[in-house]
């Protein structure tokens, strides 16, 4: 991505926290996480993200999503004898978010997904999140998200972090993708 | 504390929520966890609490506080070999917090404390904490909290929490007292 682009992509993820009554300070402005996963097609895919706290226990960050904004399928494997995976709790604190789980497909799902992301979406029993909603997910679960229309902030509370070890369903992509 | 000044204060819980524009759905207003730690003082001295999530791994939780209402002095201590004490972070969602810790006392501290209580309030080291701000607070320090004259949300973010193992300066106090 280029750091322009970042940088837009910062300025609208806090106004959309300012808009949901969610106070950060200017440092957390200037360094919230930008993520198009290497796709170019942020307002479609992507993720923006302050993280508040990710040490070797627990972590807690705050997701904006853009409207219909999609955080593609993943799962978070296990890293090493002593870590099963991450466990991780969404709860949604504005706007409408569908996650979807392993389960039976639910008929008629919410999610608008454009034609050429359906193919690396493969898990569709959707989860309904409105404001005070959450879901606890086990560790190693496959799952993904969208917003609604008018998009989302997501808290999420998990054990440790570590994106780098994510599996994407769609080979493509990149958690973090360089910043030029 | 009686059945009836518990729900009372799980309202009074529930207000301060919506007015910091948090939501939580009917059941956790119904179970806030309310605690006079056993003083019968619940408005100076007192935790109103809406647990969202606490598993092995990571814990999140909203603290409630009343205008200048005090959660005393504390630590949480190992709990056997694999835990060395609940680590927490603390984040101002809204109003003010004075948080205290070991280290040079603060002159002009902002906390009001009555004087009864004063004894077993022993760190004086003032951390002020505003919306957006935040501390993490190593396993075993000593802490202790007032909100500002218009209350706080206090987001807490942490590893599993056992209550039950807190150890309070005040030998008097119950975390969890008996509800009539």
């Amino acid at each position: 991505m280029r750091l322009e682009e970042v940088v837009r992509a910062r300025k609208r993820a806090a106004r959309r926290l300012r808009q949901a009554h969610i106070a950060i300070t200017p440092h957390e402005e200037e360094t919230i996480e930008v993520s198009d996963f290497g796709l170019g097609d942020l307002d479609n895919v992507g993720l923006l993200v302050v993280v508040y706290e990710n040490n070797d226990h627990y972590c807690a960050k705050e997701i904006v999503l853009l409207p219909r904004q999609i955080c593609p399928e993943h799962r978070h494997p296990p890293s090493g004898e002593k870590n099963a995976g991450k466990q991780e709790t969404f709860r949604c604190r504005s706007g409408e978010v569908y996650l979807y789980v392993p389960g039976e497909p639910t008929p008629n799902p919410r999610a608008r997904v454009p034609e050429k992301y359906r193919k690396y979406l493969t898990i569709w029993k959707e989860l309904l999140l409105q404001p005070g909603d959450q879901y606890t997910l086990p560790p190693d679960t496959l799952h993904w998200f969208q917003a609604g229309d008018k998009g989302a902030v997501l808290s999420e509370f998990s054990s440790v972090s570590t994106d780098e070890n994510d599996i994407w369903t769609d080979p493509r992509l990149q958690r973090l993708p360089k910043i030029d």
